[in-house]
């Protein structure tokens, strides 16, 4: 028997980089099958490349209409052809329409009446499209300035006539994009009215704040490229929230006083598109309103609530109305510790607590308009899992999945069906059509193939150990080396991220590991991986653990990991690595800077390297600002223990990275040189934070050959 | 007797890192003695921290003044004392007046009258000083303006005023600061007229040249420093010469014409004041002409003569009158081949070529007025050497030295007396007082110990090896490795600049060594070092072997020591590693991946990557332009050869290198991951060109460190 694996194992051939990394020529290959949904309405869609067919709830198929259809309407209206039907969407429940993106715009065919029903154009370098389906107009983006296109209808190019929202956009001034850097769940800048009559948007003044000057090396001779950058305890932007009607095409501001040093997050429109509410925080975060305004004058109608905490608030979600009881909303807070979801009416009074416990609410799918219940995800059956639960109005949950793994949903219309598309560490992808109510089963659409089984994977392990503090767990995942042999000494490498916002290890396909760890393996290296207090999913306790001193608690978590490691026949103690990017570059920086005899060799990609150089939002959650908290700042400052560094440290940054700015990395090279001691430097010119395509192969390549170097 | 060496070897102490590199914590502990020494007209000075001595003429010196007596003249005039005399100078020939800097200002202290005769005051920021003794004027820039000094004694800073030359300096428009980033021999932007009425200066318009961004990481937000750079083949500066009267206050620009794409180089005046004379070159650089106008009124007086060559014209050297005859000037010139003095009239005519020969003049240093005659160096000797010599009106020479080794003078202002200083490889450095006529003898000044006897040195040789050409000698300079065995076989690095206008190997001290090879040879390195063709002293021919085509011939060149390398016993073949800066790092990186089968380790500083990036100037006379020479620029680019690199190749450049700005090694970073080879990197932010003081240090303990990890 032991034969036979043996065989078997040596009949598995080892990964090439390329199968295991995005950006590797054979990565698609290797990745489990996937299968395109979209609802219609309450009917399921299946979307292959050539063919649009519809799924029956026993998962039969119909053909819809073929690509041949869809491109001889176009044809006839003399449009572009579509290259595929992937991207198709159904807008209109009901009707025969679909949207297909035809040469820049956005076009809607009715494969049944065929015609060309209505094309969305926009300027040919739009940014931010936003399509309105209630009346057609998509509000978009050019050079910082926000535009309407004309309703509906097909247009001459010659004659269209865009609405201007805004004139003077510029880098100073800037509309309709998302504001204060991404922070507060915020990813867009325009926000349709549920009617689509008002349009309200963003617009940021970021002209009293620093320029970072990017520069643009690909030039004849290089160029500046100037970034507005606002760093901890500088002064930031300005946000202000503009309401434009499409009818009188005339633009309100909201009433929201002064708004220096406050953040404008979580806009929603109330089912009436007569109110607009915002989770108003202030710069110190730990503050936050429910404010209501009417979105006609502009004026302030209420404070419906407030919520405080002593280290910090985050709302992350805006508010959500009942689809049965405009009265009614849902909202999601940290307040009892965990994230759960509470039910409120529009007087801003709490009705109901509906999720409670020791677990958090992941993700707020949708409703479940039959039922009057809400669909969410939630860690609650174990902390590294994501399941599928409905709560209904009296706070009863029903578990609407298996109960293992880690699933993702697509609600239907109603929310009366989804697509349960989930994995866990032994099954690669399953996609299921399940009903959230009533007593029907899941029909299996996709059974997908393990990729890896024609490789050589090495072994996975995944565990909980107590965290610095004694008390919590934290858990962990080990790769024994490909072809482990108990009887050897390996050397060991950590993989970090450890910021908050962020997991590594989870109850998802072979633990969530990450194609780099395989590849290390396979080079003979034991990888190990924890998710330290201070990461996502895990209460706000565990979060907030760090406060002020970001690293600090994470860092003592880490070195738990390090003594179970060292406690392990077969790992060399004496040859221990540590590689992470961004806050994990910060954590490899961290941990080789303070904890120099324990690593030998370090990569740390993107690295913050002083909290003062981060940005605003993100930086003065955690670590307020360095004003008010000076000792924090020169703890965790990496700059002061440049020459604490003993091991092999290479840093790796994006030459034009606008999130950890390269001052970060190269002030740390600064004080590194001014210490006497020797860093190792690389940088990809003209990549942001992260490596993509080939890039992210070299990358990759380069980190292997680091540790290839120095600790093998 | 070889147990003698040993055991004496034994005894000797091996070098640190710090006793070797400019930089080092003891490094001027180890190097030879010196002494001050100054002329005051015809009268030998001796400069001491707290003394000043006169020198007979056998060497004998006499205290003139203490430092306790000019700081008691200074405190009795509420001046600033001073803290050494080691800067004084003595500019009036018979005046008891010594020249001492002192809080910012020149101050003319009367060490016999006791009273400061005179105080050259310039504004606290001033830059690009310029002292006329004849008038005790000072011109001086601030902030790209140019000043003019009051005249002479003392001043009240409060009521001072300075007459400003210019008001509309800027980035963009450059007053009074050498200008054509300081080729042709350019090395200021002001020259005062024989008697000090008048001044010359470069004006500079740049609005047209295009900003390189540099950026200044060590601000608290990263800072934009724009920085004008020309590139090759781009829209160049013009310069024009104003002449600024210090009596009217008023400023003439010469007439000179369009200064488009024109070089006005070498100002040099008549000893009447009446006439400025310039060399202009065209951009093509192949079309010089010695140009007079009339300073006052600006105008062309005439074209004195023109020079032209198929590749290019290099005018270094501003005409100089006969201090015995206004109607004459001498003038140095390579149009024989080799750079040698020639004498002309003022009007044009040659009247004779005084120096010929296969050999060069080095430096024009001035004249004997006694035996009218011209005191100047050459390698007439040996092309290794640097010896001096005077050459009367009929061309007779004499040889002035000891005929060995690497001399350098000071003349005295007759030019009848100098203060010959040298070494030779086995000489550490002398001083000796000679007169350059008659048949008085030298007399020691100073015998310098070597100060390395107390240290294991590695063995050096020097010798010849035929160029790539088959006819042309090169010279090398081999050092073995410390504690040499000849039974063992050892990793080689080759030292390389290989650029015009520079030079490795002479008979200098140690043959001119540098330590870093030194520190290599204490590591067991075989150091190599050969000064290929396009070197400089070696004649035209050599020099412009390399025209349009840049490294190309070069690389044949160090091919030949390669060869030569591999021919030793001791030379392990399969580890040769290459080092150089600058143009020695487009050498290095063109050798690494050029010959990727030949070299195993390279660590290449600020190189040029592609002379597109480099400056017009330089760029322009050695390549052309990309436009007019594609091919050339194709051929000599790495980031076309980036996919050749296997061996290990560090590339290192100053942060903020505005000589070989970063773009060259960036661009090249990003060649090679589109390439998928895999060079490392390192940056010293906030350098330069070429890293000073500890951060040298660091610098070659980086070098080392990257051979020790993948050369040893």
């Amino acid at each position: 028997m032991a034969l036979t694996t043996i065989i078997m194992a040596q009949d598995k051939r080892p990964f090439t980089i390329d199968d295991l990394i995005p950006g590797g020529k054979t990565y698609y290959d290797n990745v489990p099958e996937y299968a395109y949904y979209a609802w219609w309405g309450d009917q399921l869609v299946k979307l292959d490349v050539e063919t649009v067919a519809t799924v029956d709830a026993k998962g039969k198929t119909k053909e819809l209409f073929s690509i041949q259809t869809i491109n001889s309407i176009l044809r006839s209206a003399n449009m572009p052809a579509v290259r595929n039907l992937l991207y198709a969407k159904f807008p209109y429940a009901g009707k025969t329409i679909v949207e297909l993106p035809s040469g820049g715009s956005q076009v809607m065919v009715d494969w049944s009446a065929k015609t060309v029903a209505a094309t969305i154009k926009t300027a040919p370098n739009a940014k931010n499209t936003d399509i309105c389906y209630e009346s057609g107009q998509a509000a978009y983006t050019v050079a910082h300035n926000l535009y309407v296109s004309r309703a509906g209808g097909q247009s001459d190019e010659a004659t269209r006539i865009d609405a201007a929202v805004s004139l003077d956009g510029s880098l100073d001034l800037v509309y309709g994009e998302s504001v204060h850097r991404n922070e507060f769940g915020i990813k867009k800048g325009t926000f349709w009215s549920p009617k689509g009559r008002l349009l309200a948007f963003y617009r940021m003044d970021q002209s009293m704040v620093t320029t970072y000057p990017q520069v643009d090396v690909s030039a004849r001779v290089a160029e500046l490229v100037p970034d507005k950058y606002p760093m901890a305890g500088m002064t930031s932007h300005k946000v202000t929230v503009g309401v434009y009607d499409t009818q009188t095409l005339r633009t309100i501001y909201l009433d929201a006083g002064d708004p220096t040093d406050r953040y404008f997050t979580n806009i929603a429109w109330s089912p009436d598109e007569k109110s607009i509410y915002m989770i108003e925080l202030n710069r110190d975060q730990n503050h936050a309103q429910l404010v209501q305004y009417d979105a006609t004058s502009g004026k302030k109608v209420a404070v419906l609530f407030d919520e405080r905490n002593g280290k910090y608030v985050e709302p992350m979600h805006p508010i959500q109305f009942l689809p049965w009881d405009d009265t009614k909303f849902i909202y999601l807070s940290r307040k009892d510790g965990y994230l759960h979801i509470y039910l409120y009416n529009t007087k801003g009074e709490q009705l109901a607590q509906l999720t409670k416990g020791e677990w958090e609410v992941i993700n707020m799918v949708g409703f479940n308009t039959k039922t009057k219940s809400i669909v969410y995800t939630s860690n609650a059956i174990h902390p590294l899992q994501q399941n599928i639960f409905s709560v209904d109005m009296r706070g009863r949950i029903t578990g609407l999945d298996n109960g293992e793994g880690w699933h993702t949903v697509q609600l239907s219309q109603s929310g009366t069906m989804m697509v349960d598309t989930y994995s866990s560490p032994t099954v690669a992808r399953n996609i299921e059509l399940t009903p959230t109510q009533g007593k029907g089963k899941p029909v299996r659409l996709l059974t997908a193939a393990e990729p890896w089984d024609r490789f050589r994977v090495p072994e996975m392990k995944v565990g909980s150990l107590k965290a610095a503090d004694g008390v919590t767990d934290v858990y962990y995942r080990l790769i024994l080396p490909t072809d482990f042999d108990p009887s050897k000494r390996y050397p060991a490498v950590i993989y970090v991220y450890g910021g908050p916002h962020a997991h590594n290890i989870d109850a998802s396909r072979h633990w969530g590991v990450r194609g780099w760890d395989i590849w290390m393996a396979q080079q003979g290296y034991v990888m190990f991986c924890l998710d330290n207090r201070g990461s996502e999913h895990r209460g706000l306790a565990f979060e907030q653990a760090t406060f002020r001193q970001l690293g600090v608690e994470e860092m003592k978590d880490q070195m738990k990991g390090v003594e179970y490691l060292k406690s392990l026949p077969y790992v060399d103690a004496d040859r221990i690595g540590v590689h992470g990017w961004s806050f994990g570059g910060f954590m490899t920086t961290s941990l080789m800077t303070t904890y120099p005899e324990t690593f030998k060799v370090g990569v740390a990609g993107g690295p913050v390297i002083d909290w003062k150089y981060y940005e605003v939002m993100y930086g003065e959650r955690y670590m307020d600002t360095p004003q008010s908290n000076p000792e924090g700042y020169a703890k965790t400052s990496l700059l002061g223990k440049a020459g604490n560094l003993k091991g092999r440290l290479l840093v790796i940054y994006g030459g034009n990275d606008n999130t950890c700015v390269p001052q970060h990395t190269l002030s740390f090279i600064r004080a590194c040189i001014d210490a006497d001691t020797y860093p190792d430097l690389f940088t990809y010119p003209g990549d942001e934070h992260n490596m993509m395509g080939t890039d992210r192969i070299h990358l990759h390549n380069k980190i292997t050959q680091y540790f290839n170097d120095y600790l093998k």
